[in-house]
């Protein structure tokens, strides 16, 4: 099947782009002595996630206990569950650590610390847990100085139900730095912190094997990683208006878009509508509206349910399409424009569609 | 099972508050001597259309042909497919039409109207095709007073693969209205110009059965509805923050809300993260950030991919809540909170799941 036969909207997978943006990335790794650990948030995918880690390789970060699931399903058992752990999720983390699953917690929360360490030793199981902390990002997280760090260290490490893992961070800050050189100071901050909250640890004689950090721009650009044992980028495997805003990467590397098919447009060029709204395309507005069209001096201004509004994006540019005819909308955030889609029809560089590949959404 | 028992983060569907919607909606469309053609995009679920209409009550209105199929194998037969045909999916609705789904399809385009008379021949249908026109709404349509109507209007009474089925239109603006007088006036607004549209194809001696109007505030505050045959409101079956803050309903009628865990919080009771984010909540963000917390002062003011930031919506107010404790996020925006979710858990008032319905999400 060609893109032009599929029904629309539809989400499109470019695997070269993608190839070449996990290339990249492990480049990177390797350059910096770290392991590469990603985070599956963004694709969802186990096509993906083999993609990125090799035949054989393993290593991952999921968002919900369900993709643990799916992933475990299909051979992987290194799990990092990088989301605040909540009491009572714990039972289905030991079940998934019982069917195999290597999998690691974290927690910013003395209370939710003592829930593991109490209900791991009730339930059989130790659970390996991190200490989530705030290395500027101000969306959870303990600051690296401070002592709720060390009493939520000695409740993990105390056990009996638990152990503590390390230190995890994530510089969501970074998505907002105004050049590449703040990414780079950004990165040096999320380095620093999380190896002064590990040596803090190590200092009181708590263990602390694993020191993880990461985001998209500070992975890339990053100068060091001295400390930091693996780093956990999410939305490097597709890239996004947004990324390419940053200077990360080109818009090339873009490798995801929705597929729309125009469904009105004003005889004077001046709108045209697509059959990818809210829905197809999400409703983030980061960069250009809610998405731009492939190729074009077009971006999607306003969105309805079903509906998407293409306008000039240009002074002097014209919406000249026919109705039936089709578009590619690029992403501004492909985290959330993709898990609006079930399943990646995925092409080669071109327009035939070569294989499609499941998401495992929702929780 | 109860509430808080249920995985979270989780879609809860009240219903009683659902019945209490569906009746007032039900009493008003027979007040105003108009058939009420529920658009069921906001529910997705044939549970809703089914009490929505009664038993052996048929007439929906739909906003993507997997959602046609799905209310069809459901039992229900008499369908309007809300958005612009495409050329492409003609042949998706031909073979709807021939497993006994009484389609209706809608365009405002002259060439889209070409197609249906020309590709309905081809596939042995003839495709009924209402006119949408623009009441205001600046969505989609074309003018009442204007040329395009006429031309669309005698291409598809020519046929032959198609009929002029009507005209359609949905009043947009009433979501912009500062007061429900403001919403009384658009309704007549979106009533004249429908009305004007049918009389003006009915006096070059074109067919037009049907006068479609509807959108949940208009559908509520219409003084009347003369000339019109129905009126398709979808967002009544839940209402939301949205209805509730144009004057539309009370926050008591709001039947749908996310059930979510507090996965960390601050001491000092200035902020709360909990395990809905932008996945459970969606990115509406048009009232009161991404939801408001039932029964509490608080609000989700940000949103990452599983995380939601919860903050005192009033001054003074403290988040005093523990890690594992629960929480109901009500919705700005109901369709765009639903459609996150694959299935409801429904409660009739109190705490406990008394039925699991689905959703046909997606295309």
């Amino acid at each position: 099947m060609r893109l032009e036969d599929l029904p629309t909207p539809a989400l499109v997978l470019d695997k070269r782009a993608l190839t070449r943006n996990l290339e990249r990335m492990q480049a990177r790794a390797k350059a910096l002595g770290v392991r590469l650990r990603p985070h599956l948030k963004t694709a969802k995918s186990a096509k993906v996630a083999r993609m990125a880690l090799g035949e054989g390789g393993d290593g991952l970060t999921v968002s919900t206990l369900k993709e643990a699931r799916y992933f475990l399903e299909h051979g992987f058992r290194d799990i990092t569950y990088a989301v605040g752990l909540v009491p009572s999720k714990l039972e289905e983390a030991a079940q998934l650590m019982r069917e195999g699953c290597d999998l690691k917690l974290i927690t910013d929360d003395a209370d939710a610390a003592r829930a593991a360490a109490k209900r791991g030793a009730e339930l059989g199981v130790v659970f390996k847990v991190m200490i989530e902390i705030d290395s500027g990002g101000g969306r959870a997280g303990v600051f690296a100085e401070e002592e709720p760090l060390m009493e939520i260290g000695r409740i993990l490490a105390a056990g009996p139900g638990s152990t503590l893992h390390g230190i995890l961070t994530h510089a969501g800050q970074s998505y907002s730095c105004p050049s590449t050189n703040d990414i780079v100071a950004v990165a040096e901050v999320e380095r620093s912190k999380a190896v002064l909250a590990a040596n803090r640890l190590r200092e009181a004689g708590l263990p602390c094997p694993v020191v993880s950090v990461g985001s998209t721009p500070t992975a890339l650009f990053a100068r060091r990683m001295d400390g930091v044992t693996e780093m956990r980028p999410g939305v490097f495997v597709f890239m996004d208006l947004f990324q390419s805003g940053l200077g990360v990467c080109s818009e090339d590397d873009i490798a995801v878009s929705v597929l729309a098919s125009v469904v009105g447009h004003r005889p004077d060029g001046s709108k045209a509508m697509i059959d990818a709204g809210a829905l197809a395309l999400s409703q983030d507005q980061s960069i250009d509206g809610f998405g731009r069209i492939l190729g074009k001096p077009w971006r999607v201004a306003k969105v309805s349910q079903e509906h998407g509004h293409v306008y000039p994006a240009e002074a002097g540019a014209k919406v000249e399409i026919a109705v039936g005819d089709r578009v590619r909308v690029l992403p501004n955030h492909v985290c959330m424009m993709a898990a609006m889609h079930d399943r990646y029809h995925v092409v080669d560089g071109g327009d035939e569609v070569v294989e499609v590949w499941d998401r495992c959404n929702r929780w």
